[in-house]
């Protein structure tokens, strides 16, 4: 089997993440091609020798842009924050390189689009994390709408609904400044949301929003990166919030279909609750990502007096992805979609196939999400 | 204890409803007023006296301007579709009775502006029925956030989801005609849910609204009357559908909370579901219809790794309203929220006292919902 | 139509209880009898007469003979505590009344042979009311077994729940010795699960069990008599707890399929809590009576990865008895179960047809339960 | 760190969820030794040879007596199916090596105390993997429970229901014979709700148990071992299934708790359902494995109204293990179980101190299923 080289900008929560499914992605699936965790990359050398120390990661490197002049390395695994995203991408499809990008792509649509462009003139693979496509339930979510056991949708009704900032003690990280992370819900939790809308319901044209900013001074953070959405602060002062607290959309889709989009990080007692409805007019669809093992399906089609939302336990070799890990019953976990990611994108390097979500999809993200931010600030519809 | 007399007009699904209540409120509840059903009305001679029989209304009538000119009648329970709203309740008034008005309360602001002026010209008791508030769980849910128990409130979140007319073959009745129900969703169940919005978390100020419209031609109804949300067609054509299909709204509270509804006819599998949460700084909620009884709580001050949402079951004697019926866990039902309102109403007529919801905060309630229209008609936010 | 006249003895929660379903019955149904509540009998004459005029019973009795012994009386309704039972139903079916009796049905096999050998000799109508037969969710899954929906039955898993004796300082009310109540929730709980076992299953015919007992001395009760699952200890002392706490048995049904039933009043948490699990060669189902308006259905024949347990919300038009209350999606609640109760008993009694459960099944369940106890005694299977 | 060398025998289901487990122990922990994947042996040469491959187990072999004699062989971890684990242990035991064994233990009562003894004589540690302790909501079910936040215990009560046999065409595989199995679902699932009913709740002193077999005869396997809980048949005719198909249990606790046990492969719709309840006098728990994140726990001493289940998602910093995985709301699954045993089993060797489950909780769950049995066959009550 032929290997690719990897390296991979960033070592936190997304680093740990994506370098397991590098491992794991050949133990529990048949991978056309075996990934070498090769390079390591960060700024802060100590941390990234201890990172790649544990993951096996044969070498580090600081300095990003060397590890793209190498010859050796076959696919840049994006890990870093999104105001990184533009300039490492372009610089990796320049050379060449598959990309593997965490989301939210990239800062605005123009970067969007400029990163897409490069990738489809250098011919690279590029491949943008929108990891809960490829949770079992949501995959068979899919099939069922494309497959026309749904009908005709009428409603897409989702929400994205975190907890972590609610105390005003919480410093402000990166993740609540517009120059590192250019907004907040709508950008970091909507990306995901808007992503799966279009996935299985389809394109957006027209978006109505409305943001709101709860807690607007924070704790100076006593550093600026953190990966696991925990922070200290560092006792020197206070600064602003610069991006929204949460935000809501309206949107209606080509196909007739109307959707709403709540996101937000003020929902105490939500940790990561993802979760969208979808009625059609054969049949409706609910998921929870906080119980992502399961997809509850109504069929209108059944018998009178024997309907009801059937709790789908998406577990059965018959389920997207799941044959390749445990008997019927044995859960999988929220890792495991980064595992599906992983084997789909080298599948798609192998055989010089595309793989979705990726850079044009993710450009139709994008519009979207800007979309919603410029409804937001004007007051009104904009339409695509 | 002093009886009063009603005299109700409508005798279908509300009649039957209303008609239980005045039964009940008084086994069960020591009311300080015995109701009396005195007088039923309604057009169609025959179905009326079988209505009356069955629930023991005195007398019957077939004109409602004679009920009204009735001396012996003290509350007038208009149970007829919103169009008769209006005239029937400002000739009430002016008799100087008392009112126990269905829902949605009016046509548009300036009616229900008219029915609020002349009930407190005339010093009449009026009542809207949004029963809801007087579900146990409902009114546990406004005592723990009147009581602070939620903090500051961040989010409000509704859906009123049915699916009665997603069969194209489903008639046009009178629910699915501007002219008998002045719009869809966003009048008969927004309104619910605006009720519900501004008892819990305070006064709306800004709307921005989107409505869909998915089946626009239906067959005639074989009568425009229909008390159960069943009817056949006639068989004498189609029809437009003027009224929309769905309603969704984003609001803001004038105490910086942000607020969706999303209220459909068009959700398959969901037969009655309004189901909201609430979000706030110490604690969230969630309520669903379907499941009347429970109301579920998240305490944020509780012990770090026992916190989660708990499922109250509101039938216990420190429960609202639920001392009367039977011992925890024996739950009640949709039914029981109209005996409520009938016991709190006649109470509030024997002491002379106001009631809520009323004409008043219904006026704030048609205010928001015609905001809504606008908005979607014109694309973009109404400021209150 | 033909009206029955009814003499109730007991006042307490059954007595509130039935008087609804009697006042109900003909309001929501169309019964073929029109019951009259015409004597209320308690032996506390001034509580009784409170309770009458509450409720409408024409007149009011202290002494029980003295019901039965009137011309004027068809049916006896027996609202007392079980160990009044047998006295009053032999007394009562000798006079040729009907009887509506509430469960559990007698203290022994020997009064349960006796009692339904009286009313056969007598041809008495006699029901027995477990109730929860009535449950609309119940009677589907009924329907679902009976049709053959679920094949051979394979399990039968049961629990009934409560917890309003787990405070130590509960008084030893009548309900917590044995010569007023035979046994502990063997006899209350047990009663009506296995009444729903033989009706949904059917016959027991091996029962091994265990009892439990957690706590045997108690405060002595105000006052012996209590409706409502509430009471105040007297202050003169503690008595010996002479009921068992828990029952557990595990049967064996004549068709092969196995049982197990645990009932309690010493579970934290769960205050009416009825569950049942079925499952058969074709499908399975669950139910719980604290959400009592909801069954779930798994079809075993579904088609691969889209079987799971569907939730059917029994209150559509298709559904045992719904059709006489509200739309679908507007749940009922515990006392309608006694207003299906009433319709079926009278029903009968017009049609001059037996209804159940009655003393014939209630034969039946007396005799596994007290299997059960024989069981717990002797430590080993005992075979009917 | 120190390395240690794992010899595994078997390579099946079990043998690919212990390599994970190996694997990723000391990425997502600091383990306090490495464990080094030396050996894969099974019967099979061509099969093992691609099972070490995949997961990168360096050497192979086809006989286990020699991979115990290898002096580099620091730890057994015993993945075959349980009637090879007795000659297995012994000698791996007194060849000094650690065991990692699966369960359930052993075919007997004499097995497991041999087991026991000859592991105390040679001092090696020894770890049965009854995995579920480790699922981070048990984990907290120990902990509330252990320091008293549910008092004194009453109830447990527990059920493992699977489906995979239920097809009669389903074939004769090992698990369904008693010369390779010992027991069905007494030994193979009633095993580890024995464990966890141990650990959680204490001693069992009294067993009463029940069996049932629905389908004697099935056709002879394809061969004989299965890993997945999937098999053909081999078309050469039919075989006696000598194991039962459900096994009920009533037990009582040295404690005065009382329990009960299902497990069975008979309830469709339900792939691996292991749920138990637990009451307490201060409060109660419900776990179910479908949905392993999740622990339901109701505190009693709560305020009146505002009491229930509580659905805590186990997955924050907080809760055991779960700090070294995803932030909070981010699920785990299955297979991160063996992960814990892996990592508690590694400090245990590193530390010299025992780790449980072992041998000797191991022999005392033995000894409970085997008075199940025994009480089931003499259907009296079994005295421990």
């Amino acid at each position: 089997m032929k290997s690719v080289n990897i390296g991979i900008i960033g070592y936190k929560f997304m680093g740990r993440a994506h370098s397991n499914a590098w491992l794991k992605a050949p133990l529990f699936f048949d991978t056309l091609m075996q990934p070498v965790l090769k390079v390591a990359c960060g700024r802060h050398e100590k941390d990234v020798a201890a990172f790649a120390e544990k993951w096996g990661w044969e070498e580090i490197e600081t300095d990003w842009k060397k590890v793209i002049e190498r010859d050796d390395i076959d696919i840049i695994d994006i890990s870093t924050p999104q105001y990184l995203h533009y300039e490492i991408a372009i610089a990796a499809a320049r050379a060449g390189k598959h990309i593997f990008c965490e989301k939210p792509m990239a800062m605005d649509i123009r970067q969007a689009q400029e990163m897409l462009r490069v990738c489809e003139e250098n011919k690279v693979t590029h491949y943008l994390n929108h990891n809960y496509r490829r949770v079992p339930a949501v995959a068979l979510a899919k099939k069922l709408i494309a497959s026309g056991e749904l009908g005709s949708i009428y409603h897409w009704r989702c929400a994205y609904q975190q907890d972590w900032i609610t105390d005003p003690g919480f410093p402000l990280t990166w993740q609540l400044r517009a120059e590192t992370a250019k907004a907040g819900p709508q950008w970091d939790l909507n990306s995901h949301c808007v992503d799966l809308a279009q996935y299985l319901i389809g394109e957006i044209r027209e978006v109505t929003a409305m943001t709101a900013d709860f807690i607007t001074k924070r704790p100076l953070a006593e550093e600026q990166q953190t990966g696991n959405l925990k922070a200290g602060a560092s006792g020197l002062g206070t600064g602003e919030v610069t991006v929204e607290d949460a935000a809501l959309m309206m949107v209606r889709f080509s196909n007739g279909a109307v959707g709403s989009f709540e996101a937000t990080r003020f929902a105490n007692g939500r940790k990561n609750r993802l979760t969208f409805e979808v009625y059609g007019s054969e049949g409706s669809l609910v998921f929870n990502l906080e119980n992502l093992n399961e997809l509850k399906y109504y069929d209108n089609r059944g018998k009178a007096g024997m309907k009801g939302f059937a709790t789908i336990l998406a577990t059965d070799e018959s389920h997207p992805y799941v044959d390749h890990w445990w008997p019927a019953g044995h859960i999988i976990g929220y890792e495991h979609t980064f595992v599906h990611a992983a084997v789909d994108f080298l599948d798609a390097i192998a055989t010089n196939s595309p793989v979705t979500p990726n850079f044009e999809t993710g450009l139709e993200t994008i519009r979207v999400l800007e979309a919603g931010l410029q409804s937001a600030t004007e007051r009104k519809t904009i339409f695509l």
